[in-house]
């Protein structure tokens, strides 16, 4: 079971999505905009499952879930159109956290 | 190959990782802050690739490449400390994409 | 008329908001989510305003001039609760910009 | 001394910055990238004073003050470039605020 083949999978599939649209990947100054906004409702999720917000009466049921599926989406169209592996990347972070941080906090 | 087993067994190095030490999970708020640090950094490296900042001297080459992997790190913390699978919710949310924008842009 | 207290002015005016409560500031990194949250909304607005995003039906006009009021309101609670004049601080900032990045761009 | 024209004296500056370089204010989708690269910065300066990330060797101390401003100057640019007040809309939000909001918390 390789992580790279499965990253890379849903990569394909975010790929397969955006290429169905004339308008394609957007400008990347844009998707940085959706990735900030995105990232503003999972703050707002959390906010709520974990205070201090009082949810608002009528404001839908926010879904920790579906907020960090769509931060994954624009991360992913980032690296799709900067042609950037996010597996490939995930285990070279990895690798670094091994390296780098291993002694940075305390062991169990 | 699944793409649910995928992105768990990314979720589960993150975990391994985590494991290992005292400290455990942070907690959510600082998972957000941390969050948005690390989006920071993509906006940034973004700025520096396609303008309009000019590099100062003496800064570091940014690689976006490590910048996503960052925020894809936390994102899973998010996910496993309250026991999301993000794959489960990036199926999820590609389905209602077929569903619910599919005319929202032109097609090709 | 110094800048120095106009914004003074605008911490006071949060200031006395605040101390109504018995919960007083919150604890920073809940600030910055909720910074992170309102940064997202105005990310939002832009992307409202300024494409790509078509506004789905139904949703309420999103005003940018609220959504800046409500980061500068959280910039102000968190300059408030480290005890930081964020106008001697704005002040320094033009200081330094005139200093350091005045030849940055090419003048008209 | 009022709070309206205390703001606008803050947009003045930033606008006779602004007004010396050929290159004017930037686009909009920039402005937010450059907004979410300042909040990260408030969100590490925040993650350094509070935790739970220990500053890393030969880091530069990270002053929350020029953070703050750095965020407020952005904020102040997009408010420029939309002919927005930023003392009106404080002023709109906070009387919202004792609105909407009053009874929202506990009082003391």
């Amino acid at each position: 079971m390789e992580p790279h083949i499965e990253s890379n999978e849903m990569q394909k599939k975010v790929h397969e999505w955006i290429s169905q649209f004339k308008e394609g990947y957007w400008e990347p100054h844009v998707m940085v905009s959706t990735l900030t906004e995105e990232v503003g409702e999972v703050a707002r999720a959390i906010n709520h499952i974990h205070g201090p917000k009082k949810q608002k009466e009528g404001e839908n049921e926010v879904t920790l879930s579906d907020e960090l599926a769509d931060v994954l989406f624009v991360l992913i169209c980032i690296a799709n159109e900067h042609k950037i592996s996010l597996s490939d990347a995930f285990e070279k972070n990895m690798r670094k956290k091994y390296g780098r941080d291993n002694d940075r906090f305390e062991k169990k």
